[in-house]
Formats: structure tokens, sequence, C-alpha cells
């Protein structure tokens, strides 16, 4: 039903299969490599586009139950991963055919979720990108101008044209500083020192535009699937629009593999659980399975006092965690909420001494 | 009506041109290009030139609908960009007439609602900028005067006096490090660390004010710019004050070229749409129009269900959107316009299938 | 009975002056300098001084007025700046006198309020600050031992000993990049990579850390002086508590100088303005003058059509903006206050076509 | 109880003792370094591990009232700067004996409640600082590839392999431009153009994410311990939940040295200060002491007058401070509270002046 578990395997997995083909056609381009080294690096880089291939297949043909526009992407990239190295080892001489494994550099783009994110940021804030860019292509000119003007007959083999110039403003402006174009004149020092101070201001919009447009839209995404989150876990439904809302903005989701501790024994808990999907272990004496809408960690919540117990995931597990600030607010918010919370808190202690 | 037509078609072309204009001019400097080509750019600038003759005619004479004081500066810039070169053309010596076609650079700043913003926001920070440059200044001031005093009888040729300090001073607090003085002592290396660390901190406040001053404004003008555009929807015109600056804050405004498709059948959808000015179709077995104050895309939303037909622009549109969190809130502050959306939504549904 | 008067008039001429006397006191240090220029420039820096002595007379004796304490810092900058070139006259050898004129650095701390905000910004964030050096201290020298194991037997006149390396670890740590010192073995170059990502990732915190402290306090500081110049304006008296938050945080403080212009007839108008002190001018056929309570500007935030009149400042006005979007803000939780303004709106847009 | 005061006296001592360990390493290693200063140093390193063993043992033995799991990371920490050291001795060659004390860069990390919070940033920052980093590598490869493409046959030498290319890709991406590796052909400038432009970019990513999940950690450990703090004044223990959150919002902790001023008479009061524990002494004609649960500076925050009089800490002070503008959003949300204070500050104005 869901395709997150296919993607969450195969994800690490493809990052670490497509950086290993990409080590091995940088390797191949290396003039010392002994003939031996190069024939071990070629077989791997076949042996990946081997499980390439597979996966392809499995894209094409098993995951037919999904949207085919979903897919799309992941259908082109699989395709390339698999032809372009293909016709490169058909067509090209023998020297560049490894380079062009290296449209494998997508591999990783296919199921990220942070890729499709960065694209929509670059997306949104795109007007005020052009416009920094903009502003970063006018002062660019304009200090390889005025460079050229006060420079070309100090230094005419380095500044003797425009385009030389601007090889050097933009060095200077992104104050990455090669040294090898340096002015020598005393105005075209004070010049370099206000391309400098110009280009760390265009570098802070920029950074500002990206940060923000980046952070707006991770609390949109988060709002969005919290929101179905929340829906899963039957405490959250008898709740209010407005109070809901609340909720979903305080609670921050998690998934912990099976196995996992989530809270140990003695240590502070700032935090509750609300468990979306799979069971966990609480390792009281006598060990409590919980399950798909139970809540655990409360106790530690509203005594301050160290953990009771050990929680650990018996399967996979899904949860939604609630800081303690978030909870004292959402006490006030959505009294009732707080009470079910509270109640369950006095009757688990209540039993925890008897076990 | 609406100066927008216009500026809409030459702002892209307006930068285009400059920027043509501006890479024949940087060509032009370079000592080994062939005669040909030479007077193949030249003709090119002359080209160039003579499309802004005409944009100053159109200026001056097509657009005395709008205020003077509108047009200003945008007709300052036009006059600059045809009479600097023409005077260039007559009075200077063959080699640089070129050069001050490099007035260009401010055809970009004419059209563009950016610029203006970075300068309202460089205007309302500039009291906290001047500080930050004084401190920037401060530093730079120690540290060339501490560099001179301790590399002076070290490298005599490079710290010999206070300005060539302050150009290693400058070169370093701005990270940029060309690497031609370096200290060689050792308090000259520990001045040099402390510098780098004192220049990250002036670069990151510089970063700060800019990125906040830069957002706010951004903010604000969006908030001018919707409160119009929600003006023009009717379903908002009923509703109280206090919720209209919510819903102005929520809706995010979007321009549609005409053809566009603006949501496919079959994507998962996060935001409904209000058409502020122009028509589009709804790709039902029963195409659909919709014109202004009409909204679509709500069943998604509501249901979580993938977007159940395609929508397409018939004009350009000027749409609003409506992301799902927002229309969770929005539901909560002003239920009346939730339920008519809801009641659409489900007349909608309810019509789908028959049709 | 304000200070303000006097530290406006003397904060620019202070930074001027004392800009001036460095630039002489660079120049000093340079070989080349003419006996003449020398001359000029040491008669220059005694002028300074000369104004200098007269600006510590003032401070010590006219000021009385004001508490000693709030004197304490100007007084003692006014003495340094004063007594240490005095000193250096009366002891120092020829070549160095001049340079404690550098104490002339101090002077624009003297009556900066930036300054004094940047510092207590660094207190608040002390603990912070120590904690970002602190890591970049160990990342530092950790890369320096690393680089100084892997690169001293490669490039033992450069990795030859720890402080070397940490010379190449701060170089690079701060992306300065100078380039004097160059891992050259693989292991090096892959450490140099880590390096570099670091240094970026701890100017991060920094950026942050700083950037957010700054505009904490300055929204701090500006609450405090709205605070006090809301309470001159009659219309905000009668507000209740939780209003006049709103209000405060809503308006900005503008001063503007005698004769300059507020806003000009036929612009589009996105703020109004209330009058703190001073008087302004409206040019309307019967020009009308406005004093300390009174607010303009009202009618284009209503009507969005474009400013009636031009009004300029009659004497130096302390005015408060309030931007259309806090206008609508106000409209909602002062609704009285809004229908005061709106009245008035009504009956000066009645006026304006009889007049 | 508290663990504090031992961590407060350790930490800077530890800090301090690490810091000088590690100066003794580097000095260790340089060549020039005379047999009697290498033996001194020697000496002092032994010293500092001497302490480093008396302070395993408090570790171990003195501590055990706290919980095992708490004190797991110290006593790790304590047992390798111990035994690191000890085994370097017994069993390395005698140059780099010394290097193994740099295992005491660990220490600080052992009481910093800074390093706690960076890791939880960290942690819970991983999935974006992982995708930034991710392309980081993709724009690494893709632009060394390019790099290797464009420049292996103009400068074999400095270009010749992908590996070698990666150096110049990483030292342009982080802006760091050592100049080693420059590309010469026109192409490949336009494409170190890119580079830097993308650097500055994932730069800005790094920094928004870093900065913006550091604040989020910071304010939310900030709530968490002031909640516990403000749970001490009797003042707030009447007041509801809604109220509460605003309040420890509002508070900012602070502790004072004891012997140290809090305000000084004649000052302008911004904040007034609640006692969480300690004892401070208000200097007036007959000087009076307040304890845990008073609060003073209420009245310069009321009139906006300056401070009536000098109040300094008699034992170490825990101190919650509210600034105006938070005073003005507590008489709103808590009236009653406001109350008080008002009270409380009339009644001592009344009481000054009979004094």
């Amino acid at each position: 039903m869901s395709p997150l578990p296919f993607s969450k395997i195969s994800s690490p997995l493809n990052a670490l299969l497509a950086a290993t083909g990409l080590v091995a056609v940088a390797a191949l381009t290396m003039p010392d490599v002994a003939e031996r080294t190069r024939l071990i690096l070629a077989v791997l880089l076949g042996g990946i586009w081997a499980v390439y291939v597979l996966q392809l297949i499995e894209t094409l043909v098993m995951q037919r139950t999904r949207d085919v526009r979903d897919r799309m992407p992941a259908i082109v990239i699989d395709m390339l991963a698999v032809f372009v190295p293909l016709a490169a080892f058909l067509l090209v001489g023998s020297r560049d055919q490894s380079l062009c494994c290296a449209i494998w550099l997508l591999k990783p783009l296919r199921d990220s979720t942070f890729f499709r994110l960065m694209a929509r940021v670059l997306t949104n804030e795109a007007h005020n990108l052009i416009g920094v860019t903009s502003i970063f292509g006018i002062v660019m000119f304009s200090a390889a101008l005025a460079a050229y003007i006060i420079e070309r007959d100090v230094q005419p083999d380095k500044f003797g044209s425009i385009p030389q110039a601007m090889w050097w403003a933009v060095v200077t402006l992104s104050t990455t500083g090669y040294g090898d174009e340096i002015p020598q004149s005393f105005a075209g020092r004070v010049l370099a020192g206000l391309v400098m101070m110009s280009g760390i201001g265009i570098f802070a919009l920029w950074a500002g535009i990206l940060a923000t447009g980046f952070y707006e839209e991770v609390r949109r995404q988060d709002f969005v699937r919290n929101w179905q989150l929340v829906a899963a876990v039957p405490l959250f439904q008898k709740v209010g629009s407005a109070a809901l809302i609340e909720i979903v903005r305080a609670l921050r989701p998690r998934v912990v593999p099976a196995g996992a501790v989530i809270c140990r024994k003695g240590d502070t808990g700032d935090q509750m659980f609300f468990i979306v999907e799979g069971r966990v272990i609480v390792a009281t004496p006598n060990p409590v399975e919980l399950g798909s809408g139970s809540f655990f960690g409360e106790m530690a919540l509203i005594s301050g006092e160290p953990r009771s117990a050990t929680v650990s995931a018996a399967t996979e597990v899904s949860l939604l965690s609630l800081y303690s600030v978030d909870f004292q607010m959402l006490s006030t918010s959505c009294p009732e909420i707080a009470d079910i919370i509270r109640k369950t808190a006095l009757e688990r202690r209540g039993a925890t001494p008897k076990a």
C-alpha cells in the first residue's frame, strides 16, 4: 500500500552503489593505475550496471500499482543509468567510456524527498534568486570594467581585457581569492576592498533567501504530513479544528527501526510519544506491549522524574513525539486531552509498583 | 490601464539586449579579436543603440497616460542609455568608445521591482548597515596598525606602511585570502587568526541584517499586493476585517500564462486556487470553464485524494493559491468561507460522476 | 533638555574628524612621502588634536547637567584622545609618534548607540559565542594535529610542527585560503576538504547566533523607545494595555529634518504618520499646519488612492509611521482608533474639494 | 544535591588545564625547542596528567550519589584522558608520545552543556544536513568531472585525473581558493564562476539549517529550565497554566556571583528581577536584604525613572529578569500579578523617602 518500505531500503543502497561507481570512475582517470586494478574497477562498474538493469526492470514491472506520473522521474533516471553507459560502451573510445557512468550521479535524486523539497524551494524563491543573481552580475561587470580601466596599463597581461578582469571580479566577489590576479595600484586595491564587501553583502542576501525559503517549505510539508499522521491517533479525533492545528504543529514525527530503544529507564525525559503505526515494548517487570494509537513517556513529562522504564520498538514504529513545552501549551488549549493523558499517567503509576 | 503588460514583455527583453551589448563591449576589449569580428560587434552595438533610441521615444511619447514622477527613473535611464554612447562616439578616442555602452548596465534597473525592493531594504536598514560597516572599518584599521607594527621589520616590502598593511587587513577580514601578503612572525599569525574570526563575525552581522530586512520588506509588499487581489474575489467580501487579514496572509499570488496546466489529474494536491482574473478550463468529460471569482482544486484539499481533473489556463490567469495548512486555519477562523468551499466541493463531487 | 541635538551634530563630525586623522596617520607611515606633505599631515594631526582638546573641555564643563555615570565613557574616550597623543609627542621617538593618534579609533564609539547595542548583544550571547569558539578551537587543534601527522614527512618545512600546522588549519577553517601551506598527500587533501566543510558549519553557527541575538536586542530597544513616543500621542492614551502593545509594535519611529518632504502628492501611499514632536505643512491650496499629536496620510491608506497633497516638515519632526498592513490589524484590535482615523479622513476629504 | 557547583568550578579549570596541556603538546613538536624547555614541558604534561588521575578518582568515587548513566560520558572521558597518555608512554617511541595527550581535547566536552546542545541540534537536523551534504557531494563531483574534461589537455599536471580535479572543486566550492590549481581555459573559468556561486548557495543552506535548528533547540531548553525556576517563585504559583507559559517565555534566567552589582542607582532600567535563590542587598539609606521569592527593580520599569537604589548580590544569586516589553504583556495577560507588582512598587516608593 505504501511506497515507503521500498524507497527506504533502496535509498541508502542506491546512494552507496552510486558512490562506489563514481569512486571507480574517478580512480580510472588516474594515469598511474595498474592494468590489473583497472580491470577490477571495470568489473565493478559492470556489476553496478547489472544491478541498475535489475532495478530498472523492477521499476518498470513491479511497481505497476503506482501511478505512472509518480514513477516517471524514477523511470527516466533508471533508464539513463542503464542506457547512457551502454551507449558509451558501444560508441565511445576506450579512455572516456567510464566517464559516462557519471550519469549515476542522478541516482540519489531518484528516491530522495530532500531534492524534491529543494526543487520546490528554488521554484518558490526563483524571483528573488534571479534578482540577487542579477545584482551579482551587475556588480561583477561593473567591478571588471573598473578594474580593467584602472589596471590595464599596470598589468596588461592580467587585466588587459574585460573578460580577464571579470575572472578577477568573480574570484574576488565570491571571496574565493585564488591570488592569480591581484590589483597593484592604489585605486585598484580600494576597488578590490569594495568588491569584497559587496560580495559579502550579496552572499548574505542569497543566504537569507535560501534559508528562509527552505524553512517555510519544510514547515509546510511537515504540517501536511503530520496532519495525516495525527488523524490516525484516536485520542486526537474528538478535538476541535483550532486545537488540532496546534497539535499538528506541536507534534514531531519520528520513525524508529525495530529493536531500537526509544527511551531508557533513568533518563530525564522531556518528551512523550504517540504511536501512529507499529508496536513498542515497555520493559516493566511484566513487559507490556503497546500498539497504534497508544501513548507512553507521559509520566516523566508530568512529574519531571526520570523515565520509569525502558521502551523499545517491537516492530518498525512510526511515532509522534510531543515536547514538554508543547505539552504545557496543549494543556491550556485542549484541557480534555491533557486530562486523559494525566489520568492515564496516574493509573499507570498506580499499576507499576504493584507489578 | 495597467502598466504591467509592457514591463512584463520588455523586462526580460531589456535584460537580454543589455547583456548582449555588454558581452560585445567585453569582447571588444580583447586584444586578439580579428578586425572583422570587431566590425560585427560594433554593428551589434549600433543595433542595440538603435533599439534603445526607439525605446526612449516610446517612453517619452507613448506612456503619456502615466504620471511623470512614476516614469522619471525610466526616462532618465533611457536617456543615459542613448546619449552617453552617442557622446562617447562623438568625443572619445576610438579604443574606449565602446566602454561607454557599459551605461546599459542600468537598463535592467529600469523595470525591475526587485531593485526597488532592495533600495527600500537598504534605506530601512541604513542605520544598522552603517554601524556594521563602521565596525568593519575600525577592526580593519586596528588590524592594519597591529600588523604594521608586528611585521614592518620582518617584511618591510609588504607591511612597510599602514596602507600596505590595510590591503592585507581587508583581504584577510573578508576571508578572501589572495596570499600575496602573509604575516611570517608568530604574533602576526595569531593576529591573522583573530582577524579572520572577526571577519566571519562581521560578515554574519551583515548577513543577518540584510536577510531579516529583506524578508520584512518582502512580507510588507506581499500584504499590500494581496490585499488588493483579495478584494477582487467576491467570496471574501463578506468576511470581517480580522479574518480578512488572515486570508491575505495565507493566500499566495501566482500568474499563469495562457495554455499552461495548473494542476494535473492524479497529482496529490496540497493547494486550492481562487481566480482573480482570467479563465481556466477544467478537463472533465464535459469541460467546464471557470472565470474570475471562482475557485477550484478544493476537492483534493478536503478529501486528500488525487486531483480529479486537469485544469489549465484558457487565458493568462491571475490566481491566489491556498495551501492545505492555511485552509485548515481558515476553517477555524472563518467557518462560513470554509463551509461554502466544502459545500461547493460536495456539489461538484456529486456532479462529476454524473457528467 | 534632550542630549540628542548635540550628539546628532557631533557624531558624524567626530567620525569624519577621526577618519581624517587616521588617514593622516596611515599616510605618515608611507616611506616615499615628501617632507613637505609630512609637515602638512603633522599640522593636520595637530589641528584635530586641538579640536579634541576643545571637545574634552566641552564634555567636562558644558554638560554638567547630565549625570556623571552617563558621561563617563565619553569623558574617558575624550581624555584618551587628548592625552595619549600628548604623551606620545613628549616621550616617544619621532617615527612612531603619530601612530599613537590611532587611539582616535575610539572616538566613533563615543556617541554611537550602535556600539552599545553591539556590546549588549555580545553580553547576551556570550555563552553561545564562547561555546562556538571552543568548537572552533577544538576543530582547529584536531585539524592541525591530523595535518601534522599526515604531512610532516611530505613537507617538513611547512607542516613540521603543530604550530605550523595550526596556521594552515586556521587559514583553511576560516576559508581564507592564502595558499602558502597546502597539503600534498591524498589523506591531507581529504582532511582539508573536511576542515573546509567544518569551517563553513562553524561560520554558520556564528552567523546564526549573532544575527538572531542582534535582532532580538534591536526589537527590545525599539519597543522601549516606541513605548515612550506613543505615550506622547493623545489619540493613543485612551487605548487599553493589550491594544497599546500592538500599536507600539506596529509603529515605526522616524526623524525628518526641517524642510524635507514627507510624502508627495500623487505618490501611492502605504503608510500614515503620527506627529510626536514638531510641525508639518500640508500643501493644499490653503496650506494647513499640523502639530504634535496630529496625524496625516491616512486618506491614501484607506482609499488606496494616490496622496492628495504634499506634506513637508516645518521644523524637525519626530514621526511614528504606520504601514497599511499594521493599520488593518489596528482596525481589528482597536476599532475605536480606526474609527477616529476614518472619520477624520472623511472630514478632510470633504474639506479638501471645498478649499 | 545539585551537580552544578562542581561542574561550574571545574569546567573553566578543565578547559584551562586542557588548553595548557595542548599548548605544551604543540610546543614539543617544534624542532628548535631547547632540551631544557622540552624537559619543563614534559614535566608540565606529567603534572596535568596527575591532576587528571585525581579527577578520575573523584569522578569514580566521590559522585556515587549521581546515576551511573549520567556520569558515563564523564567517566569515559576521564579514563581516556588518563589511560591513553599512559599507554602511549609505555608503548610508543619517544617523539610521538606527547601527541597522545591530544586526547585531552575531549576534556572540555565533559561538563559543557553547550556540546550536548550541539549534539541534539545535529541529531534533529541530521536529515537536512545529510541532504545538503549530498548536494555538496553531487555538485563537487560534477564540477570535478567538468573541470577534468575541460582542463585535462590544458594543464595535465593539475587536472590530469578526477581526484586531482576534485581537490580543485572542493577548494573552490568552499570559496577557500588556495590558488594552487586554477583553470586556464575560458570554459574552465566560466565553470569556476558557477562553482563559486553554487558554493555560496550550499553554504547558505547549511547556515540556515544550523542556525534555525540551533535556535529552536536553545528555546526548547530555555523553556524547560525556566519552567523549573518559575515554579520556585511563590508569586507565580497562583497563576493559571496559559499565563504561566507566557511568563516562562518572558523571563530570562541569570546567575550573578556574590558581590556583583545587579543594578546601579541612576541607571535607566528596562528590566526587573525575581530572586530564585540567594540574597541581594538594596543600598537604600537603611540597606534592605531581599531573599528567594522577592523581586526588585520594578519601580524603574513602571515609572520610567532612573533606578532609585543600587542592588548588589549578597550571595551568589539566581535571578529571573523581566524586560519592560514583557512586563507590559504580562500586565495584559495576568493583571493580578501586575497589580501585585505595582502595589509593591507604590508601597516601596512610599517607604523610600521616609527612610
